[in-house]
């Protein structure tokens, strides 16, 4: 991946060369977006807010948008330009049929809009298109296998009835081992100390504040204290770090099942889940070869061939 | 307790005997009110929605509202008797400083308002205002002990990073392990078939897309499925049942610590959960005396009486 310069995105505006495609990959906490040109040679880069539209189509297009527009300025593209771009999406809780449509009926402003799962996007850029299997581990969890055109999907049902093993689900179980330890019914854990110094609160009333209708998003962002406390050997932490793992272990040996060549791990808290996961597992993970915002560019262009082979058969 | 007739409610109109007292026990998913007279003779009922705070201050008024007008009709009472009752309110949430000032600054329509926690009326009620201990196992879970003037309060902080034990954590844990069963990474259970019938679906997404966004009382509302698969001898509801319980055997164990004479267990999902508990905690309950709501009454008799005499010293 090469990030852009100035004289790329005006050699290309200027020379008119195009089509240039946009990836979108909008998870439950931010989207990135990337402008690429035919070669796959990037122009520019954006960073958005939420993009699953279950949080709100106006706050995931308002990300969608903001990361856009960020990309093309990097790129040098004008505001005119965005109707030029073809566009490939993978958004989280678009595999539920009715936020697949809504986001389908979105007006866009582009010149095409590929949308599938942000889990698809990921695996077709984790091995370039090719069969494999892929695990996010981020605001939320969920696995893919894709293997001779067969697809298993597993988990990334939402929080707080699913997604364990996820950042929503490790920040929700650091807030209630904290509040077990505030009303003396569970064991003193540094996790106490570590939340109660992030937050700037001591008492139990301003914990629960700060988490009353807190959102994936908010719980995920406190997830990596509990990573923290584990590497100082607090046993609460370890505990949950192990039982959030073992889930992420279960995602794994059920895409297995499709004997997939290849696993990556995506996400933000990936690394961090790793570690506590079985040697076995471990052993089968191998680096994704791109991020899920070029998986999107990918399946956008294989997209578009479809379409045009479709159009010439007629 | 005894309910009213239009005699009695007549009656006591005609005759202008007061002051009336209204009772109100305002929890998450419902607000039970009673109206009774200076001898505790009830004179009329009343049942609303929610009435948490934390879940929007106009549903929880139009709830006691709603709940007051029921109540008032069956006693007979006119529009213009509203004004002469004293109302006394223990609610979900007002533990929290921020709440408890929300529904004290209400312009409520009454002739006074004493508010306190729904933790603290269920206490009064269940002992007659004596020692004791109370848990409320309902849409949440926490427990109160009051000995000698030291008061205990322990949970209750909210759905999900807390009132594990409860019908919303019940409900949760439910449509958690159907969900595992059908990603096929947990056990089969009866669980799935319980839900699938209740809801009228089949498809995982379709059980999403029930839960997706739901309130706790939303939650609750199935957690009578986990005890219904567990007394059928299906290993994951025992599981979780176990798990609830001793959740709230541990708030049990913390009570103690004061050392009530008597604990009550007070909620929908209490008869439920206590067959799980320990024989020595079971061994421990007493049956309360009155309902929440007449805790409410006497709490607002026994607030107008330290204002009297406060008033008398002055």
């Amino acid at each position: 991946m090469q990030t852009t310069s100035d004289k790329e995105g005006v050699m290309n505006r200027t020379t008119g060369q195009g089509p240039w495609y946009l990836g979108i990959d909008g998870g439950g906490s931010k989207c990135r977006v990337v402008i690429v040109d035919t070669n796959d040679q990037v122009l520019g880069e954006g960073l958005g807010g939420p993009a699953n539209p279950l949080r709100g189509m106006k706050i995931a297009i308002d990300s969608i948008m903001t990361a856009t527009e960020q990309a093309m300025q990097q790129a040098g593209l004008e505001q005119a330009d965005l109707s030029k771009l073809i566009a490939g999406a993978g958004l989280a809780g678009v595999n539920m049929p009715q936020y697949f449509q809504l986001v389908s009926d979105w007006q866009h402003p582009f010149a095409a809009f590929h949308l599938t799962s942000d889990l698809h996007t990921a695996c077709i850029g984790a091995h370039r298109g090719e069969d494999g299997a892929v695990i996010i581990v981020g605001t939320g969890s969920c696995g893919l296998a894709d293997v001779n055109g067969q697809v298993l999907d597993i988990g990334g049902h939402g929080f707080p009835y699913g997604d364990n093993g996820s950042g929503s689900w490790f920040g929700n179980q650091l807030v209630h081992h904290v509040l077990l330890h505030k009303d003396g019914i569970g064991a003193p854990t540094l996790l106490t100390d570590l939340l109660c110094a992030e937050l700037g609160v001591s008492e139990t009333l301003d914990i629960v504040g700060h988490f009353m209708h807190a959102t994936p998003t908010v719980y995920a962002k406190y997830a990596p204290l509990v990573f923290a406390a584990a590497e100082q050997g607090d046993d609460t932490a370890l505990a949950i770090a192990k039982a959030g793992a073992a889930h992420i272990e279960n995602i794994a040996n059920r895409l297995f099942s499709l004997q997939p060549s290849k696993l990556a791990f995506i996400g933000g808290l990936a690394y961090k889940v790793i570690p506590f996961l079985s040697r076995d597992v471990q052993a089968r993970i191998s680096a994704a070869q791109a991020a899920p915002e070029f998986g999107a560019v990918w399946f956008a262009r294989a997209q578009q061939s479809k379409q045009a082979s479709s159009e010439e058969r007629i």
